[in-house]
């Protein structure tokens, strides 16, 4: 369902559970970050109607889930910090075409991708982590993330042909993988 | 407790009655504006953790009311399309001081007067409105508005003493209420 064109690197959630604090921290920024890239869509499209009660749901989710993980951090005597995020996301977006509606369909399908990427790294956490706590925390984030997916699938099918879809996922799947396997070797959720 | 310096002049209500479907569609616009203030401001200051939760909070309460006031237009056959915001908040920044944390205690500050404003208007339709359920909406949100005020309030009751809130609070509450007597005549909330 998710759509990935690769499966994440074996390599990739032996260095995250031995990193546990790092992604965490990570976590906290995506949430953080998909809330505010959901809000800047509403404030970009307000003539797409399709798009503003979706999104502002959305939102209100990746922000429940930033509360969420803030507790988690303070639970394990962390603190919520400036941290170098990983590149992925700037180097998945730089595949936005400038001009609309391309720059629309675009953006959608990035937003997929990040949030199927997430559902696939989260599901290796929840079965590898040996803490209950954040193991439990990773199986009920999962299942939302892929609801995320299907989300901006279904907002993109509103306002594009399955055609014009179906081709440009391809390139912009085919380009996220790509940028994985060059990811560079930090702990981040994303890399 | 709200501690505005002004009260309303009796000539808005009127004009807001006379333009419902401009002020629902401007109220839309401010309480997303008002999500991305809170979002923005969780940004710009990681590292004050008090902040976090709070504001997290704040803003999926103003999405909420985003979702809310896009159903009301809904149902009056309103679409949510762009429109020229009031100069009011834009205006009230203006006092924001550059330098930190001079302009935290300032941001939160307005971000306190906006909300003042918001419930003090909201009580006036509440009071004045014939249609029911839009009364019952904006009843409703002015208690939700004052807890915001308070919220942004002691989040600067945290970081700032309470000399220093209360001499600079009357700086700009009373600029606040320079800006509405100079205010354009066009049906806004903030107008």
């Amino acid at each position: 369902m998710l759509k990935l064109t690769s499966t994440t690197d074996p390599l990739w959630i032996g260095r995250a559970l031995a990193n546990m604090d790092d992604i965490l921290l990570d976590h906290a920024h995506c949430e953080k970050k998909a809330a505010s890239t959901a809000l800047s869509l509403i404030f970009r499209y307000p003539d797409r109607p399709a798009l503003l009660l979706p999104l502002s749901r959305l939102a209100r989710e990746e922000l429940s889930h930033f509360e969420l993980v803030l507790d988690h951090l303070e639970r394990r005597g962390l603190k919520f910090v400036r941290q170098k995020p990983s590149p992925y996301a700037g180097k998945l977006m730089s595949i936005v075409r400038p001009l609309e509606p391309a720059r629309l369909l675009d953006t959608l399908l990035c937003c997929a991708l990040i949030e199927a990427r997430s559902c696939e790294r989260m599901k290796l956490l929840s079965e590898h982590l040996e803490d209950p706590e954040l193991s439990d925390l990773y199986r009920g984030l999962l299942a939302v993330e892929a609801r995320h997916n299907t989300t901006y699938l279904e907002l993109a099918r509103e306002y594009f042909s399955q055609g014009e879809l179906t081709e440009r996922f391809h390139v912009v799947a085919t380009h996220e993988a790509s940028i994985l396997r060059e990811a560079p070797d930090v702990p981040r959720l994303h890399n």
